[in-house]
């Protein structure tokens, strides 16, 4: 964990010995919530109906060994087999649970604070395809592509995570595919990471390799870097029973667990949205209460991702505005509840970085972000509803994502920021505000600059090519990946995983000049 | 006037002998303001300063006519010649204006009711080139694109008016230019048009010609249909003389008057964006005034339009993350003075409908509607900071206005919306909403499908050729515009414009089958 990028010096309060540098118009963490798309009386009402759907209808399939727990801790299971949970036992889980945590980078200088509306943005996904950099083909995704979108993240400041987007398809085994998974993420980026384990077994098998990373047996739960993402429920409200087994080990290794249920309105919840909303906290907070039945002190994040169907076809339509709302209801109710929460938004339909895929990421995104969604997953890189990925979407939604962020800054008022004296001055003076100190001050404090977004004039850009923004991440993405090879994981730790291991990645892989890029 | 499309048919209580239509799952005027990027006391902060800034600075250059009339109402000029308006006078007038108007279409089906965070969108802007569709290179803009946008604009459900979006280039003098633009949007939609106006002649100059398409004179007055653009200040605070000349015309006209205050952060408004916020709001309100005083019956738009520059090069950035924040402040501050009001949207830097124009026009777009902004001008068609237009950017902002309206019309809580029997059904029977008869009741009211977006799967769409929402569009650009050539302007009235005035439209143009599209 050397390497300390750049970026270090950019972050508020980390400079070393140069003067206390102008604060960055954004950062990670800053504060959401501006947007309201439920009343007060409406998030009570959902919660009554939340309330009800545990303790009436409760969930079918528990393990075994969670069902022990449960039972012990005050739920009970009914004539049909389904776990039932008592109002009380679901109000004081809410109450007692962890509201805040450091969700932990390789390197600190990614260390996030999760909770209490402090918006945070990243990857997230599970597409089985990735548009093929060469040939603009989809094609099946592979354990090289998640390294080297670990490396892309890696270098794009407003992705802050990188928790895996597709899923490798050319290993032998499922348990291979964790093992590779973790890796490839591992090695590709210091920003924490996330994978979603098959079950309690991948998960144990993976801790090994998470402690020699951190530095040596027991050293990961100092620090834990790597996220389970457990889909604990096949919706409607039944448990997902290989998920639970994860969930119980993931816990236990003190990993935090991202407890998603992503039921899909007119298909695997209801097609009123409030519906959707209600079933998708009702099902992640049963999540929720087992894992605070196994560690009281565990790290859970309420990930309530209702999707949407497009009810002609039964399709998912991750662009959608009824996307855009449910994604911002849930961030609403976890924060009626104050838990560290997730939605996913930036899940366009289109299988393109174009016109229709910016628009849907706008507007999700967006809408998640003020509606204070303390991590926004799913936010760069996916095309395709989910099931595709595509290089230059990320260096596209890194941008775009900057301008969201900036967004959630929002506007300072101050006496200086009311600009009575600047207006006056140029009103009585100059007649512009180009030279005035005050817009020296702001240019870099207030003013975000973008990376790939094309602000000339459009007689420059026609005479320089007239190139679109798909184009011009095309180059930036060659440029990352053949430069940017992460050496955080010294050559002695990465020869005692390959020994222990089934690593895929080849070596040669992960060195600049290997012709691949 | 006749021609009334089948659009007619959807609106709500608009129906003929036909049952009860189902409500559709957005309409004109849906109520925004869920989003508040300001808190109470950052707005009355800001009011304060509005108001300093009218009585203590004042603006410059009034004409003759308005000094008259402001003193006689209880403005003073101070010593530097300024116009200063005493607090008092802004309050009352505040107090008293006009707060809710309909804004009529040429057809009454497109009336809409202007105030109170009721959301509307639609075009706007000044730009001098168009993107040429078949070359794809930008070049001066036409009468004939004017026409030819407004009977797109006609057909595209999402777009509610027509204000004129590019400056025409091929005419002689200006009077004729507004004399064309005048008649090229009104023949080309029976949606509420609007023309910046030069002048007070030019204003003059077009009453018959609007008098005559609203049947006879005396008649436009009874339902005004043309708005009048009135860039009535030169920021920072002075005057515009000329506009302020169309300003008086246009009220006395009886047209309603959009006052723009048009600064830009940096340049002509302070670089602190509340300062800038201040500062257009106390320039818009200005106007607002001598409108009021000329009438006190007015139909005044309150339009603090903001704008940002990148402070690197001062050139404007119409699709910063910045430029979303002062125009959803913006139309928050109009909320909290409670006026009909306009703010801009989906400015685009990016000179291609790509996937930085729809980012930059989603993100901006959605925050100035549920900033609860009750006009968006410039939200469909502009591409390149106002400075260029595209035929196929007014299709897919269509698309992308349904979306971000629908997350406008929010989420219904109510007690079917909320699914507890639903939910129930499901899980203890099929396991599946998709046949479940809440699902088929909720596909047309909830559900809004775009008519661009492309949803369908991956396989799907590559088989089916890969196109990208522009060429998706472009098709569709050629379809309405090959078709639709409206007929609300009958043969005799046209004949006795192109008696009276220097029509530049040959009428040869205006049938389908002209060999254009």
């Amino acid at each position: 964990m050397s390497n300390l990028s750049p970026r270090r010096s950019k972050r508020p309060g980390r400079g070393g010995a140069e003067p206390t540098p102008a604060p960055p118009p954004i950062t990670p963490g800053m504060v959401g919530g501006q947007y309201q798309p439920l009343t007060g009386s409406e998030m009570e009402r959902i919660h009554q109906l939340v309330l009800r759907l545990l303790e009436d209808l409760g969930l079918s399939q528990v393990t075994p060994s969670l069902e022990q727990r449960a039972i012990a801790a005050g739920c009970r299971v009914d004539e049909d087999g389904r776990l039932r949970f008592p109002r009380a036992l679901v109000e004081d889980v809410i109450a007692r649970t962890r509201r805040r945590f450091t969700l932990h980078g390789l390197d600190p200088v990614h260390d996030l604070e999760i909770g209490g509306r402090r918006v945070h943005a990243g990857t997230g996904g599970a597409a089985p395809t990735i548009m093929d950099f060469e040939t603009g083909r989809y094609r099946e995704s592979t354990v090289a592509d998640l390294y080297d979108i670990a490396r892309l993240v890696d270098r794009l400041d407003n992705i802050h995570w990188y928790h895996r987007s597709v899923v490798a398809r050319d290993t032998d085994t499922i348990l291979d595919l964790d093992i590779n998974t973790t890796y490839a993420c591992l090695s590709g980026t210091t920003k924490s990471i996330a994978v979603s384990y098959t079950d309690g077994n991948s998960v144990r098998a993976v801790q090994p390799m998470l402690d020699m990373v951190a530095g040596g047996e027991g050293r990961f739960r100092e620090r834990p870097f790597c996220t389970a993402v457990c889909c604990h429920v096949v919706p409607p409200m039944r448990f997902a029973t290989e998920s639970c087994d994860a969930l119980e080990a993931a816990v236990l290794a003190g990993m935090p667990i991202l407890l998603v249920a992503a039921g899909q309105a007119g298909a695997t919840a209801p097609a009123a949205l409030a519906g959707a909303v209600a079933q998708a906290c009702a099902e992640v907070l049963a999540g929720l209460i087992l894992c605070n039945i196994i560690d009281p002190n565990c790290r859970g994040i309420f990930a309530a991702w209702p999707f949407v169907s497009d009810l002609r076809t039964g399709a998912m339509s991750g662009g959608s505005g009824e996307q855009a709302l449910l994604s911002a209801a849930c961030a609403q109710m976890a924060g009626f509840y104050d838990l560290p929460n997730s939605v996913p938004a930036g899940m366009t339909d289109s299988k393109l970085p174009d016109a229709q895929a910016g628009g849907e990421k706008g507007y999700t995104i967006s809408l998640a972000a003020h509606a204070g969604a303390t991590m926004i997953h799913e936010c760069a890189g996916m095309q395709g509803s989910l099931m595709g990925t595509a290089f230059e979407s990320y260096v596209l939604d890194n941008d775009l994502l900057g301008a969201v962020l900036r967004t959630v800054k929002g506007v300072e008022v101050s006496e200086d920021a009311l600009s009575f004296e600047a207006i006056r001055d140029v009103v009585m003076g100059a007649g512009h505000f180009l030279g005035h100190p005050q817009t020296f001050a702001r240019m870099k404090t207030d003013y975000l600059y973008p990376e790939i977004a094309d602000r000339r004039s459009i007689s420059e850009w026609q005479d320089a090519g007239a190139t679109d923004a798909r184009e011009v991440a095309r180059g930036r993405v060659r440029q990352l990946l053949a430069d940017h090879y992460p050496r955080h994981i010294s050559d002695s730790v990465d020869a005692r995983l390959r020994e222990r291991y089934n690593i895929v990645l080849p070596k040669a892989r992960m060195r600049a000049g290997n012709g691949i890029w």
